[in-house]
C-alpha cells in the first residue's frame, strides 16, 4: 500500500479522503487539522493530528489547504527529502518549499460539502519534479480516476482560468437567472431543462456550433427590449458585456 | 385530431413539426414556408405551400417565425377569428393582429439543427385570450412535453431574459474557457466533468448554495493573478465584471 498524510480538512482534503479509503492501493495513515475537535472525518480519530510536528513517515503528503497557506504549511515540515505535494490549481508547483521534492496532485471539480461527486469522473491534473515521482502521482490518481493528465503549472493556470469561466461564473448567471425568475413569481425549475441541455450540448457541439440568441443574430431589437427590461445594475452591465463579446467573437470566426 | 398549420421552416418550426407528428392528437395539414424548394420539412411535398393566402382551415396557426417578423406576418393572414399563436419568448401576445384571437406557443428550449431534443423534457409556457383557447393549447401542449406552464406576456418576458443569461451567455462562457484552453494546448474535455456537474448542482443546490471560486471567497491575490494572466480584452472585462457581481451578490445575503 501507498502511505499518504492528508495537511487539512476542508472540502478538498475532504472528498480526497473519501476517494483514497475507496482506492485498493492507497492507505491514508494520518491527516492533519488545526482544530482537531471541529471535524467529521470519515477516519479514526486517533490517525487525526493537529499537531504539524507528528506527522508520521508517508510516500506522499497532500497539502490540502487554502491557496495563501500552502507556501507557509510547506515550509513548517520538519523533514526533507519526501514527497509533497499540493491540490491546488492555481498555485504554481514551486511555491512548495524546496527541502521536500514538489508535486501536484489538482483534481480538477468543484467540491460542495453538500453534495457527493463520483471521484472516477474527477480528471485529476499532475505534475512532479522527477518521473519516479510522477510515477507514483500517476498510480495514485488512476486508483480514483478514470482520467489522468499530465499537465505543467503553466497549463495549470490557464486550466484555472478556465474553470472560474465554465464553473464559477456559470455558477453566477444561474444566481441572475433565479433571481429574475423570483422577482417574476415563475418557478426557477422552468429554467432546469434549459440549463442541462445547454451544458450536454458540449459533449456533441462546440461553443461556437451551439451558440444562439439575440447576441449571434446581431438582433438589436431584443437586446435593447432587454436591456430596458433589467433593472438592476450589475445584470444590465452583464448583458452588455456578454453580448458585445458575443459579437466581437462572431466577427472573429 | 386538433388540426395545425405551422407558419415558418427554421430551428423552432422544425422541431413543433416532429413533436406534433409523434403527438397522438395533433395532425399537421399544412407547413408555410416562403422558399417552398430549399426545407428539408419531413412533411408530404402537397401538405407545403409558399402562398400565405392558401392556408388551409385549421383548428390553431403556429407563427414560428424569427421574431421581427411576428407581427407583419400575423398581420398578411386572410382569415379572422382564427386562434393564431406565435411561439416567441420575446415577443408579447398582443403583437398578434387583432383580427383573428391571440395566444403563445412558447417552448422553453434552444434549438440546434444538429442536435436531436428530447421534447417531453420541455417546458412549453402558453397564453391566450380566452379559456377555451387555453384549454386547447394545454392539451396540445400536454401532447408533447410533461412540462406545461401557465405564464404571460411580463413573465415570458423575465423568463426569456433569464433564459439568456443561463443559456446564450452560459454556451460563450464555454466558449472563453475552450478559447483559453487552445491557447495552452490543453485539450477542453479537461472540462467536461467539470461543465456537467456545475449544472447538474441545480438540481440539488441553490446557486447561491453552489457558488465557489475565488470570487466569493474574496480571494483577491488569486483574482489579480488570473486577471494578469488574461491578454484578450473582452476576457479581462468580463471577468471583473462577474467577479464583482458576485462580491455585491454575497453581501447581499
Amino acid at each position: 500500500m501507498i502511505k499518504v498524510v492528508i495537511i487539512g480538512s476542508g472540502n478538498v482534503a475532504q472528498h480526497l479522503l473519501l476517494a483514497f479509503v475507496q482506492s485498493k492501493i492507497v492507505d491514508v495513515i494520518q491527516v492533519y487539522t488545526r482544530n482537531k475537535n471541529n471535524t467529521t472525518l470519515p477516519l479514526d480519530s486517533n490517525k487525526i493530528t493537529s499537531n504539524i510536528n507528528a506527522l508520521l513517515e508517508a510516500d506522499v503528503y497532500f497539502i490540502a489547504v487554502v491557496d495563501n497557506a500552502i507556501k507557509e504549511v510547506s515550509s513548517l515540515l520538519n523533514f526533507s527529502n519526501k514527497l509533497v505535494v499540493h491540490t491546488s490549481g492555481s498555485v504554481a508547483m514551486n511555491a512548495l518549499d524546496n527541502k521536500n521534492r514538489k508535486g501536484v496532485f489538482y483534481p480538477l471539480q468543484t467540491f460542495s460539502k453538500q453534495k457527493k461527486v463520483d471521484f472516477k469522473e474527477i480528471p485529476i491534473c499532475i505534475e512532479s519534479q522527477n518521473n519516479k515521482d510522477y510515477e507514483l502521482l500517476e498510480k495514485i490518481a488512476l486508483s480514483i480516476s478514470n482520467h489522468v493528465f499530465n499537465i505543467n503549472s503553466q497549463q495549470r493556470k490557464a486550466l484555472h482560468v478556465s474553470a472560474v469561466f465554465v464553473n464559477n461564473f456559470v455558477n453566477h448567471l444561474y444566481q441572475i437567472g433565479q433571481d429574475i425568475c423570483a422577482e417574476n413569481n415563475i418557478p426557477f425549475e422552468i429554467l432546469q431543462s434549459l440549463i442541462l441541455e445547454t451544458s450536454n450540448k458540449i459533449i456533441s457541439l462546440s461553443p461556437s456550433e451551439a451558440q444562439t440568441g439575440p447576441a449571434i443574430r446581431n438582433d438589436t431589437e431584443t437586446i435593447n427590449s432587454h436591456l430596458n427590461f433589467l433593472s438592476d445594475n450589475n445584470q444590465k452591465e452583464i448583458y452588455k458585456l456578454i453580448t458585445k463579446s458575443i459579437i466581437d467573437h462572431g466577427k472573429k470566426l
